[in-house]
């Protein structure tokens, strides 16, 4: 079966988009999804950036949230700005590494992206991310013991860093096996149809 | 009929996939395009940027040429990126400006680019675009005086600062009769759609 690896950082707006659904376009494609959860912020910080392009260029920042109002219109899909953004997504990737071999990483993943576009949770705070795991039925202390181990941190690490080498620059972004980069919500169709090829 | 502005740079690679198609997308959707060449350049510097995101971050800039390389294909459409980038497209714009109200914006605007990105030449020296004008049946003299007119030159100055206020930080965008902005040639066909509702 074709696979896509899909590359995401929970603070990412337009990675919120494609979570919802990445899986259903997938299935539809025959292609199996890879989750990818990585840190945009040391690849932002090595381009001299401290924060989210949202923040840094205004216009920009106004321009994509109405772009994402619209396109998450015409979906059906719910969307707001969360009071705090970026937020830190470190915890909730932590976990959702960890869940990619668990196994809950995509549920896990679809429930933080929720509370935080959806509901305007805060997903740095652990309590919030405490109680999506016991929904899901995974035992919360069990994970956050696990997900800030030495091994899992550094799994983290190593992600980000694979990020960089490949390209990645920003979120949500694909990458088929053949090594070609889609970046953007606005590519799925296109990196799936890749790889299929 | 419902009417949209076409806003967009000489010097924008994303530009050049949309001067290719809008009139026969616009006809398609039963939209009016008005032609508004204006400058990226101050708006940039505005925002700290000395030149094009391309080179400003690399990354970013590789995956930007292999995208538009992608969806060129795709498209049937020839591409390149010229030897010199960004180029000075102020005479380009100049000139496609006076073709505004005389009649030929469109058809300049096609060639220029089709010289810079099919061609690979360079743009920003007259003798190029002297060439275009005279396929074109224009005056080369006459137009080039006309572009370089202190009425012309502060209409363009105009327009770029028309651009900034009206929230456009990048090209090509679009702008619907009751103001909404989109970004992007992957944009078009939402910005089509909304003008007609």
């Amino acid at each position: 079966m074709a696979t896509l690896e899909f590359w995401y950082e929970f603070a990412s707006t337009y990675s919120y988009l494609t979570v919802m659904r990445i899986e259903e376009q997938a299935q539809a494609a025959g292609v199996e999804i890879e989750w990818r959860p990585f840190l945009l912020g040391p690849i932002f910080k090595s381009q001299g950036w401290d924060t989210s392009p949202f923040n840094l260029f205004p216009a920009k920042g106004r321009y994509m949230v109405r772009d994402i109002e619209r396109i998450a219109a015409a979906r059906g899909l719910p969307f707001r700005m969360p009071p705090t953004f970026p937020v830190n997504g470190l915890n909730a990737a932590r976990l959702a590494l960890l869940g990619v071999s668990a196994g809950w990483c995509p549920a896990f993943t679809r429930s933080v992206f929720a509370a935080q576009f959806q509901r305007g949770e805060d997903i740095s705070q652990p309590e919030v991310l405490v109680g999506i795991l016991a929904e899901l039925g995974v035992d919360p202390a069990q994970a956050t013991a696990a997900a800030c181990s030495n091994a899992n941190k550094q799994a983290l690490r190593l992600q980000t860093e694979i990020a960089m080498q490949r390209g990645i620059f920003g979120a949500p972004s694909f990458i088929t096996s053949d090594g070609e980069l889609f970046w953007g919500d606005d590519r799925l169709e296109q990196a799936l149809a890749w790889a299929r090829r």
